[in-house]
């Protein structure tokens, strides 16, 4: 045991530390990552401990302000003592052995992550473990209820129907969320939407819904809005669902590991928290999408569903193309003119036709219509007025003149040569929204005007880059130069041209 | 690009860190443990970043005050750009899939470690792919060659024989090392030692040789004292041997991972750029060492083997047992007392004999003798006035009164039943040890007074515990409750006793 006296250092890391000079460290014979426990009168708390040379002095602890909530001053005296590494390390170790963890493993793994106990080397060595292994089903159906149960639960009257949809995400412009969302609730259905922000792409959906209104919500907002119009908008980061699973993100984030048992748990996670019974997944497939192939998502799509039935929900998957852009509009404010023209009748065809395509999945799941009902709503303008409904209760404005927010700074990128579309890199499309300035600034963005297939004259409009500053628009032309995410290829056969 | 100005905040990170704030995190679409590169005047770093929502505020960067050293002062405006991450990850991302990395996969990773590039998650995911596929043959000799030619690396004058011994570790009390050195340098050898200290052992062998004189030798010094003596007893860590072995170590640390391929590599790196190239290499095994079976002792030491040929190193094993501890004496001054023991032609008989055999295959090796040479030479006192050259040459004293350096407070544990002794548990030997103070405690430790299959009466002497404060030998006694590293049952057959 040591003694020792508290100097606030300014240091804000994700799990509690505590910093000691290497001869205090030495004396209670621990090592960098070892766990200590902090004594100061009657609380005690555990927690990593790492070393420093000069920054604390000895016979100092150096501690984050954060302490000083426990009254702790600068010049306080706390005890030092070895404490046990966390249960969990043990059963990443087991796991990364290959060795199926039980269910009260799986539980410890959640509550240490949820307490912030693990250090990043070894939240490095969980998301490895899962990645290499995966989760047995026994594992994931186990994960999956503890990050459900240790997060806030929605509970809604007995009976009501409460639907979700999701999309695993990878394809850019893909908003559909809005759209469905408004079909379903104009058929009486509950669906208390949260949606994500974007980490990786040009914009999540709570990224683009902001553009229209307030998505912050709080857990009674969300019921009061969700009793009124049926639905809400919200962002998940706002509600404590699963809160497990932004650590686990974070930690899978700079490897951009994506562990399929994972995904299914953290999706699966949210949607019994928010109190679904029935949700439909989008999932796509295809050349730079998260699924390669038609047989992997097939294979993905019966894992979804098994999980949720041992969670008493009625899942559904719908496998779609996502080898290019759904949409027009890649980046806030241009993904909200396509939800607009859709809204209206018309919009991007594929948008429109895929937004049906899921409504109608979601209708049927729940004995209330097929993709017919989700036109009539649609072209009778019921969906656009109830998406209003929605966007004014949580504190925006109907018919913003969304032309008004789009970045000042603009870049119209023609053809250079005839040809035929035959890739659209969606990674590639992603890159420059995000450098252009997606999703923080709102107006930036990709503007598309050809899809796969399409027959191309040179000089025609491939697509426009939208930008908030010159500097970020230059930035994005330049990422171009290295690769244009359209490309065209002369029709097959001997002659290409004839001039 | 962002222009902020900088602000010194108090971290001490293992990897360049720099601190934005989340707004402008968004601004520049970076996220945590993104790496953005830091613009100031005509110099430029890429660094990873974390973000803050107070620590710092929006148009600053918080920076350690070490970038102080490129002129950098309070309020200095750097400019700010979003940066690739290292190629590595990507290697480890391949290896985490099992893929065989190439030669230039392996350097990469080998030099990012080196530069610091890597944060705690892509470290521990490095780790965690090692242990789950390990090193393939062609992998293992590169990540070698590749540690040893970026740190430094000594040369002896040409058809010098250099040799080496090295045990893999996990055994308390097995202090050969200086008495096999000490033989070998009698015989003409050049052994230029160096050891490590303990991580989480009672003592590493630079902690012991420490009691007896200065380890922290520079390479000037080594090679100087090698030149008298032919030999020398180094902290590895004073010289920069294979350096990216100690991150990686650092890494290995929290989830004690220790795949056999780094172990591998690791050990022999160290031995090459030391410039040896006959080794002897220790692999003890049994309960609770750090190989469980002869099997797999047998097939770590062909890989050993294996990898000493292709980097010009002959290299014998030497299959020990490792099921309890090794000589009488666990921590740095009692250990010394067995020690001095043996080189004056007495000593615990294990540590004797096993030293004899250790030197007789070192001797074997270079064609300089066999164990009826080692034996000679050590009952001849000439290993023992050789071992005082050098510790005299290293600025220690020869003859100390090493019972004068004991810890103050000591308890003796006797047997409380008769019986055979059927286990001794080396983990918790190790434990009592730690806590009772060692190795920073040079004189706390503990003292055996027996070993597996002997016969034990009531009230015979087991051990010892020795610490230097009376705290710390509580503490010991506290966690000896809970279980006694000595296991003493009863002799088999139905009578347990006649009383």
């Amino acid at each position: 045991m040591l003694e020792l006296k508290v100097k606030f250092i300014d240091i804000d890391p994700n799990y509690p530390l505590v910093i000691l000079n290497k001869e205090d460290m030495a004396d209670i014979a621990a090592n960098t990552t070892d766990r200590v426990e902090v004594t100061y009168g009657n609380k005690s708390k555990i927690v990593v401990v790492d070393s420093t040379e000069k920054l604390v002095k000895k016979g100092y602890i150096g501690l984050n302000r954060k302490a000083m909530k426990y009254g702790i001053t600068s010049g306080t005296k706390v005890f030092i003592d070895p404490a046990e590494t966390p249960e969990s390390v043990e059963y990443i170790k087991k796991k990364l052995k290959g060795i199926e963890l039980s269910r009260k493993e799986c539980n410890t793994i959640i509550d240490d992550i949820n307490a912030n106990k693990l250090s990043d080397i070894e939240l490095g060595a969980f998301v490895s473990a899962i990645y290499v292994h995966d989760y047995t089903p026994k594992e994931l159906v186990a994960i999956t209820e503890r990050m459900v149960s240790t997060g806030i639960q929605f509970k809604w009257k007995n009976n009501t129907v409460v639907a979700d949809k999701h999309c695993i995400g990878g394809v850019p412009g893909n908003r559909t969320t809005p759209i469905v969302i408004a079909i379903a609730a104009t058929c009486g259905i509950t669906i208390p939407k949260t949606s994500s922000r974007a980490i990786t792409s040009p914009a999540g959906t709570a990224d683009t819904l902001e553009v229209f209104c307030n998505v912050n919500l709080t857990m009674k907002q969300i019921e009061k809005i969700v009793e009124k119009t049926g639905a809400c908008f919200a962002w998940g980061g706002s509600v404590d669902l699963a809160p497990s699973d932004d650590k686990i993100i974070k930690a899978e984030y700079p490897l951009s590991l994506d562990p399929e048992g994972q995904l299914i748990a953290s999706v699966l996670a949210k949607k019994k928290a928010i109190g679904s019974n029935a949700v439909v997944i989008d999932i796509p497939y295809g050349f730079e999408s998260k699924v390669d192939s038609l047989e992997n998502a097939e294979k993905l799509a019966g894992k979804f569903k098994m999980v949720g039935k041992k969670l008493d929900m009625n899942v559904d998957c719908a496998i779609t193309h996502g080898n290019q852009p759904i949409g027009n509009g890649i980046g806030p404010v241009l993904e909200c003119i396509d939800i607009i023209e859709v809204l209206n009748g018309r919009g991007p065809d594929d948008l429109r036709e895929k937004c049906l395509e899921l409504a109608g999945i979601l209708l049927r799941l729940v004995g209330k219509g097929d993709i017919k009902t989700a036109e009539n709503i649609l072209d009778s303008k019921k969906a656009l007025k109830k998406f209003n409904d929605i966007i004014v209760m949580q504190g925006g404005k109907k018919d913003i003149d969304l032309y008004k927010l789009l970045g000042k700074y603009k870049k119209t990128i023609f053809a250079k040569s005839n040809g035929k579309v035959t890739k659209i890199f969606n990674k590639q499309i992603t890159r420059i929204a995000r450098i252009a300035g997606a999703p923080k600034d709102k107006g930036a963005g990709i503007y598309l005007y050809t899809k796969l297939d399409t027959n191309i004259k040179k000089g025609d409009r491939l697509f426009d880059i939208y930008a908030e500053t010159e500097f970020k628009l230059k930035h994005a032309l330049y990422l171009l130069k290295a690769k244009n995410p359209v490309l065209i290829e002369a029709k097959k056969g001997i002659l290409v041209e004839e001039i």
